[in-house]
This record gives structure tokens, sequence and C-alpha cells, in this order.
């Protein structure tokens, strides 16, 4: 691609879907769960190899208590003094993390840049697939589209919103968008996979600087001008935390997204998923002959559809199938990996507890 | 009881059906397993109480490489300085045990001194029904039989050797031994089940000393005559290990009783269980609401009929049920409750790794 696109990570979330493994201080994104890499060090190779853009041209977005950890993953994969990591002294959702990435991209790199925002936790399986549907957005975006990424649903998913999609624009690769929806209940998501026009929101999205500052201005002015204020802190990205505390946290979906007109989506299938739960990582690592996936030492016998992942202490698992065992070596969860209910109730449990 | 009965504890068990709780170097017996104390101690604290013997008349035959761990819980149910303990320099089944200790009864207290034999892992519920049986043996042992204990099978079970009980003797409540038979498959364990002639073979044994002696040189004379060969070291009961080592290693049942025309058995019903698996612990022990036992920390959602022992680490569960979950700290077993062959299967493979 020729044109400049700078890739945003997103790289604020806390949340503790993933526990005994992800925890408020060590997030999702930070965890080598697919590989060698962390999610986050994969979507950053990714966006890099598929812009074909230099790190220098990267931007990260985190909590300012998450900036180290970030600088030290970066090292991880060769990224030294990165020149653009925005860290917000309080975490105000994806509006205000996206004002800020491209109030920052345009006056860095001028409003004709384009920007490609990344979440950071994120899976994709076909990278090609994705680069086709880049060139798709970055074509989009240049008529002045926001782009957002919707993915082809394979379940009747009910943990995502989903995206209608319209009637195709000047490309016929490209769609315009009828309606976002929240997360529907199974029923409804049945019929949204029957349907077919129906995609799962993927939270990437692609623009250029210049579109997503007028569109701000016209759905969330608010929220575009306190940012540009606690923005005066500082030339180094330094942020005024008060000022920054007072914005209102939304949602980039609702503060702009849904009320624009100029949405586009692009309907894409690159193996996407967002690894919401232990049984959504089972199913995209690799299995042995009887379906199990396990990682340090564990002895099974009779045991089948199985996650299991242990640090040093030895595991034995007998006469058990869809379970999951994550051992951190300070916590334990054993859980029916198909039963999502249950797992959330308990991690919800153990909060309440303070533990 | 007037009778001078001297219990005869056998605590040279080194199984590992309950691992990880229990290993070689800490066999079952030590384990507290259902209350506060240990096996060993609830079977030494019950045979005291039931005989209304004193601790200085107690006998117990253990391995050497045990008799640090047997004083110690001695020790903690205050008893001190115990006289009669037999250490074995090699574990040679319970034909030589109970010969050893006969010889060493008959010496210290007089050939018509009862030995109430009992195995050191056993769990009963209730001791009033063990006093009966007890009181029953002793006045069939006064008659020069060999008493047996046969428990009335409360289910199926194909993991026990079996007892056919014959006509009764003068007490209508003991009878003759019709037959011992080996562990049965299900479908013969279910016609022994409705029979209701047929009852388990707990190991516990009691006769006068010189019925056993005289017993053991018609049916077993090398055995007797090697332990006492053996016993010929020391005045305090040490044994030549090489001349003890040569025995023949036999269960008594074979060695003898199966032998003798002079056998007995009452049949009793003392909710007596030989935590043969987690299984039979679970069922033993008292349940919360949702028919769990939970020792530690463990913090369950959906959790039915399971047990979890922990030490120190946190544990979550969700979603699961019969399931049995033994965390030691170094070592973690996580099973479906009720799968006693993947269980095995899964220790087995372990100790093939030499773990």
């Amino acid at each position: 691609m020729n044109a400049l696109i700078i890739p945003v990570i997103l790289c604020g979330g806390s949340g503790t879907r993933l526990w005994p493994a992800s925890r408020e201080k060590n997030p999702k994104q930070f965890l080598k769960l697919a590989g060698p890499d962390s999610l986050l060090q994969e979507t950053i190779k990714r966006a890099l190899k598929i812009t074909g853009g230099a790190a220098e041209k990267l931007v990260i977005v985190t909590h300012e208590s998450q900036e180290d950890l970030v600088k030290e993953q970066l090292a991880e994969i060769n990224i030294q003094n990165p020149e653009h990591i925005l860290c917000e002294p309080h975490a105000r959702n994806t509006a205000a993390a996206i004002a800020l990435a491209t109030k920052y991209v345009a006056d860095h790199f001028g409003d004709d840049t384009y920007l490609w925002v990344l979440p950071s936790d994120h899976f994709v399986g076909n990278e090609e697939e994705l680069e086709k549907a880049c060139s798709l957005a970055v074509e989009a975006a240049s008529k002045g589209h926001l782009v957002t990424f919707g993915i082809k649903p394979t379940r009747p998913e009910t943990g995502y919103g989903y995206i209608l999609q319209g009637p195709a624009l000047t490309n016929p690769m490209v769609h315009k968008v009828d309606k976002f929806v929240e997360k529907p209940d199974l029923k409804t998501a049945q019929s949204y996979l029957e349907l077919g026009t129906y995609l799962w929101n993927s939270g990437m999205f692609l623009f250029m600087a210049e579109s997503a500052l007028s569109q701000f201005k016209e759905h969330s002015p608010a929220i575009l001008s306190q940012v540009v204020d606690s923005m005066r802190g500082s030339e180094q990205g330094q942020i005024l935390p008060d000022l920054y505390k007072a914005i209102q946290a939304e949602p980039f979906d609702k503060a702009v997204m849904e009320k624009s007109s100029e949405v586009a989506v692009v309907p894409c299938d690159p193996e996407w998923s967002d690894i919401g739960s232990w049984q959504s990582l089972w199913e995209l690592l690799p299995k042995d002959e009887n379906g199990n996936v396990i990682e340090g030492q564990a002895v099974c016998a009779d045991v089948q559809n199985s996650l299991i992942k242990t640090k040093g202490r030895l595991i034995a698992v007998a006469g058990l199938e869809n379970i999951v065992v994550i051992d951190t070596g300070d916590a334990l969860l054993i859980a029916d990996k198909n039963n999502g209910a249950a797992i959330k109730e308990v991690v919800t449990n153990l909060k309440k507890q303070d533990r």
C-alpha cells in the first residue's frame, strides 16, 4: 500500500475474562496465549507487515500504569524507544482514546494520514484475508468514509454487537451500514446467522484523520474538544489528568459510528477471534489426537477436548472431557469449558471477595 | 470385656490409592482424611475404647522406615514411649506380620491372651456395632475359633474378597465360614448382594494366641518357624533382617484362614469403609447443600457432589459435578470421582514416569 497508514493499537484493556491467566495488572493483551508472542505483539507485527509501515510510525494508546509493560513487550519484538506511546491518565473508553490518537496523528503526520485502529487483544488466523480487507478499507476511507471491519459470523454468538450491512458502495466488496445492533439473545443471533447480512462488530476501524475529526466535531464535539484541551500538557504526548478524567467514557461506536452517515463496512473472514473465553482459545489452538490442548506438565488418562495449562507443578487429570484447567501457580481454575456462565459467576464471586 | 484383649494394629501399608494425598513415604493410614485424627490414630483410639485396654498393651506392627512416623502419631494422641512397636525390616504381607504379633503376644502376655488384629487404614462409622461384634468374636475365640469380621455388603463391590457364611455356631450371631472367595466380577458381586449370605472380608481378625499359633503350625509351619527364628535377634523385638526377608510373603487369609477348620465369622455392619478411593472418602464425609465436600480455600459456582481438598492456594471450580480435586501443593489430581479406572490409570502412568 502506498498511502501512509498508521496502525493505532488500543492497549488499554484491563479485563479478567481469562482469569486466572489474565489479571487486572496483567490483562489479556500481554499474555502469550496462542504462540511465542503476546496478543499485543502479534497485533503489532501483523499491522506493520500489512501496512508495510515502519515501527517509528506505530501509535499505541495505553493506560499510564501499563506503559512499562508495553515498552517491555515492544523491546521483545525489537522495537526500541517507541516514539508514539500515548498514555491515558484515566481509562475513558474508546471514543476518547480514538479522538486522542486521531488528533495526535493529524498533528504529527498530517490531516490526510490514515489511521488503522486495532484492539490489542484479538486473534487473527488469516492475515491475507485481513490485508485484502485493509486495502478495501483504505480505498473507501480515501472517499471520506469511516470504515469498520465486519466479521462474517460462524455461530450464533450472543456476546458480540452486530452490524447490518446495507447496499454496496462503488466497490461491491464494501457496503453502507444499515445499522449497528446490540448483543442479541440466542434466538435473534440464530436469525442473524441465517440471514447472512449481519456481521460481527470487530472493533477495528480505518479512516483518514480529517474524516474522523470532522465526524467527532459533528456528533461528539465535547469529547473531541476535551481531548484536545487535555493534550495541551506537553509536546511529548503527556495528558492533563484532571481534564482527561472529566471526559465522558463512551465507546467510539456509540459516540461516532452509530450517528455518522459516512460509515462503511468491509465484510471479511480473517479467522478472527476476540478470545473472550477459554472455550474460544481452545478452539483456535492446535490439538492432540484426543482433542486436548496441553501446556506444561500434565499426565492424562481418558481426557478429551480439554484445555490444560500449568506452570511447573505436576497435574494429573483423569476421566474428564470439555474441561479447562488453568494453573498459574498462585491460583487455579477448574471448569466446564463450555459453561461460560458458571466461569463468569465464579470469577465475579472471587472479585466480590476481593481476591 | 474382662478377658485380656490386645489390639494388634497392622500399620505396614504403603499404597498410593489415594494419590496425591497418599504417597509411598506417607501412606493412607497416616493421613487425617476423615477428621482431626489420622486413620491410624482413630483405629487405635477405637480399639482401646472397645477393649477397655490401656495403651501399654497396644501392639503395632510396622515397617522400620515408618517407626518414627508411628511414634509421632502416637504422641499426638498422648501415647508416649509405646512399648510394643514391632518393626519389620522387610514387608512380608499379613501372614508374617500376624505370626510375629501372635508369638510376641504369647511370649509377653501369655498363650491365652486374645489378639484383635486391625488394619490401620480403615474407617468405622458405628463403634457400638463394632463393639458388639467384638464381644461375639471373643466368645467364639474362647472356644478356639479364629474369628473374622464379615461386613454386610451395601453395594455390588468388585474390589473386595468375600466370605460365604455357613451355619450358625452355638451363638446364632456367629457363623461357620463356608468359603473365602476372591474379588468377583460385577455380575457375581450383584448375585452375592442379592443372596445376603456373602460378606465383605474386612481384614479384621480376633483369636486367642494359642489358637492362631496352633493353626499356623498346622497350615503354614514354615512361616511361623521362620518368624520365630528371626525374633531371636533381641529382647526388644528387633528382628533379624536376613531371616525375615526369606519368609514367604502371603496374606494371612491364604496362609491360615482359608485352610483352617477352626474359622468363624461375625456378620456385622459397623459402617465400615476401607477408603480405597476418593469416591468412598466422599461418601463417608459430611456434605454441604450441594453435596460437596470442600476442605481449604475453594470458590465454586454450579458445582455438585464433588470432593475438593486444597492447601493454601486458591481454587476456583465452575460448572462441574462428581469431580475430585486434590491439591497437595506439589501435585494436583483432577478427576471424575466415579471413574476409578481412569484414576488408577493416571497414577500408574505417573509411577512409570517415576514421579
